[in-house]
């Protein structure tokens, strides 16, 4: 039954082979890929305009050249990830390149950095999506937390579906938003030319501050999350139709273009046609307002955005999984990560995603706002590790032409380093603290586990050890009973056929109850002797733990014997809860608790089946 | 780690034997079972109160002749359980009468009404504790459920402690209440005396309805509730010393003369000197504080009120855990609440009823007037039962003088059946109905659990089996393979010591993988064969169930091979989290899963312990 419900919700299981048709076209490719950075303009315009109201019309005038600047920073960090496409197609991003070219440390780095980026994508564009929704529709404004989940919640099945149904999905969205917003740009245009510049706004929202440098780079700072996003075609490369790399170039290009012309046009708009916002609305939405006033078309401009917002969130569901499985391959996250799941799709990084950032919805109460630091933190943090490692790349390989092409990275590594300390500093107290508490436990997590894969690896391997292995000696079997019944029978027959040496056991839990169970079982197995274990604190386990030990050790010069567990299987698995887990207990205690002189104690397990 | 948490929490686990010291005196058995009883006479008084006030100074007139009806049912339902207690000195109490003269259904009747009625009490008796001290502490009346969840932890604690320790942590409180109780209405006795009947307060709860005859019967309904806990002597019976039957019926006589007076003097003393209470106050509240201002012997008796209350709570956790133990081990409930936990007390039980009423008391807000109906039903369910039970049970048995006691129980039958249909009828819609689903599920749910123990006792009976069984034929024994490494090793040479037949089977779930595998297969066990099984959807176990159960039936005629499983166990517990489950997933699927001609496949596990 689990598996119809399974079934319906993310359909049947695809055969392996089927895996090579299920590549992303260009146009599917931008729909998947892209949306996280084209949508980040609804963030980042929010964001300056949050950040320069506080000082008032005079704050607002500096709008077009904050977004002047952030273009230009843009359209390095997106020339430098065009080399990056080239040099590491197979789409290991930030953290690929880090490994490679810095070290193991500035690889896991970048690798945590990213995790927590693709996290913070889906709560921030989910919650900006629904306050634009909500600004829309004011009702709405106390649900934005249960909008947004129910919003994850669709996500995160689609996306268990598998990829080609997610880049159908998502195109549509996509082209709606960038043929509604350059409308609206156009149209915006042409108002601007026709009635001229508008002043800003002395009506809208009153300086409370003066305009001061911190002022400008607080903004600044948080105005970069434009650029959050740019990254995510380098990851993705391998989803690409051959030849991948060519394909994953152009596709950048056109995004990149895309996302400054819309992330400039909006932000002059708003300040030269002298647009503010009310308290519980996007500066977005209060620009399509003033354009369009309350008609169908500023409802169209809303779902637009709230759809592009809604597949940004789907960006790192295409790349989060990604990541891991290329860190679960490398040993650094559990290996359950590598594997595809019946649609062909990393399905535990896709649930562990919709999981955490579900989590970090409702932590956040559903606010952008408060989520802008961290995420702006940790996007530049790997831009800065990316781009200092192809620094270190090109001037390893020295080839025709190296030295320009490591001064874009180096301007790259520059501006993006430049503006991760800006942020850090002027960002810290309002949430960039979490990065310092996420960051560095995340590679502890990544080292420790690879530590262990590793002791595991040298534990397992053969090398070294002789051909011909010595034979175990015959073995030796013991079987603890609960009483003399039926499903002691096969368990009996069993033991006989493989050992000529056994032994039976009771673990009295109450005194005076193996008075009869001897009667009994001398009755039915003569032949095999039976011993009675006294259990004055009424544990089954230890007794027998202490039994086993001692005769092994006196009887027996430490030969571990075998133990066979009679186990009920009841019909139904929630029958099982009316029987005492002892059969199970035992098990786990013998396995896991119990580690007799480093040798290993064989369980064997006799089932007998429950009718009815 | 976990262990000695648990003995910090709750005390060494003690030797069985030491189980017949722990007995209780006749003194610590009053404060152990009665301050239910007692106690009752706080949210009875409460619930009267309530009841009249709606219809002004002309309801509360009626409180006295309320009050003298009530103890009149009180006096024939003691009576009635002082010959119960003769004739079933075991404990079982309404269940066990129910089920020997009535038959099965009415016995589980019975015993889901007590269910229902132990886990209320909890929540009755601590939100109205809480509400004394809250009367007192207006501040806390905001956390009532956060100060009752408190106190419920610690009665939980204590009670899994064991039963000698509960009895004399109780005994303070209750004969603290006791002896302030008495002074309260000895000295509003003399007060009375000296000053006379005051008039009814005009200034009180102005009349919002007509003095009805629905309006007494329902004031009446409610009332009742100063029954509750009357019958709980009656099941603790074992829990006394010899003679047991002679020293509960001895204290039941006791608690009931202590019951009445509290109830009868408290309830005149309200309408007499005219007492009137607060919306955030209790009427008990009320009466001290008119008695003895603001002063000391206020707060005492508000304290000594909620000491009450809170051990009065603690009758359930000394009744609900025989109860479910001896519906045990009548087959209706888990055997699990049967066993004696590490401090002879039946922890399970105890461990059920704290959660269980936690969840009881976040339901209802901690709302004592809510949670009333419910407990009134079923407590007079269980009282109607038990006493039309014993009519039969005199007539059955027909001894000197049976019409006389059953006349008894007879007229006892007749005031609790004729409650019971009032409290049905005039409290249903305020929460009456709540017994309806829970008590019939709770029947089914107890008749369902017999079923299977009697299913499953009858497939284990050896009865009608030859004494000479058939031995099982030599093994053949399938290892499914991961990989060729170290862990290996023990799974093989485990095999090869007790079978001659040995096959490996590697399912192949990439595509190619088997090519190496095969060849270090061969190089260290040549002589055992592999077997390679493709699984184009990715899965482990569904190829492996297809492997076993053909190569069973066409090669083996239907013998059921036995499956080795090489098992690593790792170091640390969530260490296991970092490797695929597999060995686990299939264990499961072969015991439980899979009933390949219903036959019994055995597993067994030869572990590999990991290091560091």
């Amino acid at each position: 039954m689990l598996t119809k419900v399974k079934e319906l919700l993310i359909g049947p299981p695809l055969p392996t082979h089927s895996i090579l048709r299920r590549q992303l076209s260009n146009i599917q490719a931008l729909a998947a890929f892209s949306p996280g950075a084209l949508a980040s303009i609804a963030y980042a315009n929010q964001e300056i305009y949050l950040g320069l109201a506080v000082a008032g019309s005079a704050g607002l005038a500096f709008t077009f050249p904050m977004g002047l600047a952030i273009a230009g920073l843009m359209l390095v960090v997106a020339l430098s990830y065009y080399q990056i496409i080239f040099q590491y197609p197979s789409g290991g991003g930030s953290y690929e390149v880090a490994r490679k070219n810095l070290g193991e440390i500035p690889g896991l780095l970048a690798a945590a950095a990213l995790i927590v980026d693709y996290l913070v994508n889906v709560a921030v564009s989910l919650t900006s999506g629904v306050a634009a929704l909500a600004s829309a529709f004011p009702a709405l404004w106390p649900h934005r937390v249960a909008v947004a989940l129910i919003l994850l919640l669709v996500i995160t099945l689609i996306n268990l579906r598998g990829m080609q149904e997610a880049g159908s999905v998502v195109a549509a969205p996509v082209y709606a938003f960038l043929a509604s917003f350059f409308c609206m740009l156009l149209y915006g245009l042409f108002r601007l030319i026709s009635s001229g510049v508008q002043p800003l706004p002395a009506a809208a929202p009153p300086a409370v501050e003066p305009v001061t440098l911190f002022l400008i780079l607080h903004t600044f700072a948080a105005g970069t999350t434009a650029l959050t996003g740019v990254e995510v075609i380098s990851n993705g490369v391998p989803a690409f139709r051959t030849p991948k790399a060519r394909n994953a170039g152009k596709t950048l290009i056109v995004m990149a273009v895309l996302m400054g012309s819309l992330f400039l046009g909006s932000n002059g708009l708003t300040q030269y046609l002298g647009v503010a916002a009310g308290p519980q609305e996007t500066i977005l939405s209060a620009l399509a307002r003033h354009l369009f006033g309350n008609g169908v078309f500023y409802y169209f401009i809303q779902f637009a955005t709230l759809g592009i917002l809604t597949v940004a969130a789907n960006t790192s569901f295409a790349g989060f999984p990604r990541l891991t499985s290329i860190l679960a391959k490398d040993g650094f996250l559990q290996r359950q990560f590598t594997s595809l799941g019946d649609r062909l799709v990393f399905s535990n990084g896709i649930l562990l995603l919709g999981g955490a950032s579900a989590g970090l919805i409702v932590l956040f109460a559903g606010d952008t706002h408060a989520l802008i630091p961290l995420f702006v933190v940790v996007a530049f943090l790997a831009f800065t590790l990316s781009q200092t490692a192809m620094i270190a790349h090109w001037w390893r390989n020295r080839s025709a032409g190296w030295w320009w092409k490591c001064g874009i990275n180096g301007v790259g590594a520059l501006v993006t380093g430049t503006t991760f300390i800006i942020v850090c500093i002027s960002k810290f107290a309002e949430g960039a603290w979490l990065s310092v508490i996420l960051i560095p436990p995340l590679v502890l997590f990544f080292q420790r586990i690879s530590a262990h894969y590793q002791v595991v690896r040298r534990q397992l391997s053969l090398r070294g050890l002789p051909p011909s292995l010595k034979p175990a000696p015959p073995t030796r079997v013991v079987i603890p009973i609960s009483g003399v019944h039926r499903g002691m029978i096969g368990a009996v027959a069993f033991a006989q056929s493989i050992s000529s040496h056994v032994t039976a056991v009771y673990v009295e839990l109450e005194p005076g109850s193996s008075e009869r169970i001897k009667k009994d079982w001398t009755k039915w197995w003569p032949e095999i002797p039976l011993a009675v274990v006294p259990s004055p604190f009424r544990s089954m386990i230890r007794p027998l733990m202490k039994f086993l030990n001692e005769t092994d050790e006196q009887q027996n010069d430490g030969q571990l014997a075998t133990v066979v567990l009679p186990e009920f299987i009841p019909n139904h698995w929630w029958e099982s809860l009316l029987h005492n887990q002892t059969a199970w207990l035992i098990k786990a205690a013998l396995l896991y608790g119990n580690r007799f002189r480093n040798l290993e104690r064989v369980v064997i397990n006799v089932p007998f089946h429950l009718e009815g």
